[in-house]
């Protein structure tokens, strides 16, 4: 069996040590191990590693308690083998929501989708194909269709992305998800903020658009940063071609943020992530 | 001789044939043609033709104002073979001098460097090196020297350029002086606009870097965008290390951005650059 | 109406003076003009025209009769808003197949899909979503099962599209089918030409992996090149991984080059392509 | 005091208990832990630690000796704060040469350059413009002027650049040669080896020119690949300006290899390199 283990903490000497030290005794197999200790003190590393016991995901963290009250770290394992619950947020563009169906469905994101919900109804069809539960929502309403929202996803989802999803989600709404919620950003941020960034990038006259990832907080467009790409323009590019060489990124950017979330290679850590590709 | 034409002008059929007809009287072999309407019905083109007669540059002129004036264009006539005189102010670091000058000393910038302007005395050496005049100014008087910069370049060069020169040129001295003036910003602009974008790049916890070659107007960092580039970085890196990617995208985009400047490649429309590449 | 004017002709002064008188004869609007000399002395232009009068497509033709004969011009008058019909044969893996209808479903790709023919019967659902006519051949026998193909391809379609087809197409099939064909290879031609070049470039250790699409010829993976794409791996990746980051480069390039086959773009000229972006 | 240890043995659990074992036993603090274990199971690390004590480089080799002899291991200690010493050869093209003289000065390029052997004169002012010792060969002789090379560069290098070095080496040299030889080929590898790539690419029609960096080898231009790099190109590059487009990837790709070699951030293995970025 893989487990992943993300650590967490402030830095001292002797904590590599103490973390293989438990492994050993574990009878693992580092397969890859890495680590970084960051401007500010902070230790962070990911170690993935083979055990010839089957051991369960519960029975793992006993090992690691001590360890993690020492060090007062954020300690996470997680059983490599058991795909994340992905839930989908989408409004009308669809090239996003295709991506990562397509994705998952030929097995390069290993995740389960458990539920889509649009404020659309377009997307029934496409939901309906690759065999994933739809949900269509209305949210002119005055919550924005929130309480419902959260009706469907409690506890059927380990994370959220919002695949183009175009209605900002309230603050107690992110609060109560207890887990993260992924956004794409048609811009490379913190360029071009807001509604519609591709006639923004238009008029400005920009060369290079982009795409960016992040995690989802009280601010609008503003969370932890996790992959961003660009492409480059040109004074033939209407808004029109703009938005079409954009969707490439975009859906690229977030395909590739999924995955490495699935694959619990992203660490959280104040502002910032950290990837370990 | 190799005769470049760049036409800007309101929109209507039957341009091109009069354009080319003045061509074909002067026996001119077309060598590249490009032309675009933009939305705003803006006609733009750009010819490049070989004549076997040696017509002087003033010999030219006049075969073509009739149609000048006729479609009230902005219709500019050079010769190739002449290489633009580019003047350099820079001020400490030295990526983008080196670059530009090392590009013009192997002929891949078609330019003459007539002198080098900077606030800081350390360049002279490499200056000397390349055999280019050096003028020391300096900018901690009331005019931040512009009165001395104005007298060095006045009549001695066709543009200017900006390789890292972190002094703000006032609005007097741009409306005064009669060529374009280039300048590289180190952020993908509108992003991190004034001073230390690097240091807010990290702060920010982007992904991607860039760098902005724009033409200089009275707006700070503002003026129309013609080159832009970015880099990947992740959260191994420090400021310091963003720099130094930085720098590679700088001294690259302010490079390019000369020789497509030297090559008659850039037309100037409003807030928009057209790139005929 | 728009049309567009490609023309291949040995060079000479005054060539875009005649074809512009020509299009200023129908009234024509110039949109884009694009063009370049190559060395060998061709003469290679592509027009895109408005006309106020709806010409239908024969109409035009003899305007241009004339000058392409004098010329002996290889020239091309097409309708702009007439899609072509691209017809689509594929093997078991579905990346790029998807990419193209998606593409298409979203008119991002503005083409017709005739048909869908493959040797797998995975794809019918597929087929069936996007309401494509899907056509299962069996490859095993002698032929393989080209003479079915031709049957079914015969006046149906434009040109045709490999989206990875892994069958070998006879130099007959090749000769008899009147229009284009393309293909996409899974390495950046020349390098790992023939079977599993991921696994080829896995085993030469190479840092960046690449796609290249191309015309159709005689000679295994050697046609004319159109566009390619690369992208950089590490010694973290193995060959299913490699496959994974190669997957996204083959139908970026494949869907680029089907786009820019459809609007027209793209001139062949002995083995060389011009692309007029 | 900041020390790099690299490390490669076979894989078996506990290894990396035991290097930090030693590591804490130095009271030492890692800053930057990588590690990977290959599909031949083979076990690649690099640690970066620092300690308060400033240990001789010699003082720390006797901890790691039993860990080393009991795993087998390939197991090297730098002390992070000596530059390596890196001796360039270069032949007529002075562009890579420039680059990394320009980095090393402006400290990017953390090393030493003792010295500059060149078969052309031409690069003499440059060399003193940098104050390295520069060295004219007579390449034309029958042993290529290696037997003087060798006595110049013995015991004064610990690696060897070939920035653009058109003579092939002999095997006996570069087996005598203690320390590792980095080339950089303008194609992308396995594409165009031997001579005049540029040419090769333009006759083939590509539309992706590279560049590659690699360990020297017996093999003409196929020792282990360190770094790549691509750029696209166009109908409208003639040879010459290939190579324009080409020499600003090779300096990059030369310049980025000897920053990461110098940062011990390379290992090799085989025919691969396992580099830590």
């Amino acid at each position: 069996m893989t487990f992943i283990i993300k650590v967490r903490c402030h830095n001292r000497p002797g904590i590599i040590h103490k973390l293989t030290e438990v492994i050993l005794k574990l009878n693992g197999d580092i397969l890859e191990f890495d680590q970084v200790t960051l401007q500010d003190q902070q230790f962070i590393c990911r170690i993935e590693f083979l055990t010839a016991t089957p051991y369960a995901h519960d029975e793992l963290r006993p090992y690691f308690s001590d360890i993690s009250q020492e060090l007062k770290a954020d300690l996470r394992i997680v059983n490599a083998d058991d795909p994340l619950r992905m839930g989908i947020l989408v409004s009308k563009q669809s090239h996003c929501l295709m991506e990562l169906l397509y994705q998952m469905s030929v097995h390069y994101l290993p995740v389960k989708v458990p539920f889509i919900i649009s404020n659309h109804p377009d997307h029934k069809e496409m939901a309906s194909y690759y065999k994933i539960p739809f949900y269509h929502i209305d949210t002119t309403v005055p919550d924005k269709g929130e309480r419902e929202i959260i009706e469907i996803i409690e506890q059927k989802s380990d994370f959220l992305v919002l695949a183009r999803y175009m209605q900002v989600l309230s603050s107690p709404f992110i609060e109560k998800y207890p887990g993260n919620i992924i956004n794409v950003h048609h811009s490379l941020l913190p360029s071009f903020k807001g509604g519609n960034p591709y006639q923004q990038a238009y008029d400005y006259g920009v060369k290079h658009i982009g795409a960016t990832s992040h995690f989802v907080t009280e601010q609008l467009d503003e969370g932890p940063i996790i992959e961003q790409d660009t492409v480059q323009i040109n004074h033939r590019h209407s808004v029109e071609s703009i938005k079409q060489s954009g969707h490439w990124i975009e859906k690229k950017v977030l395909a590739e943020t999924c995955r490495l979330y699935a694959k619990n290679r992203i660490i959280r850590s104040k502002a910032q992530t950290i990837i370990f590709k």
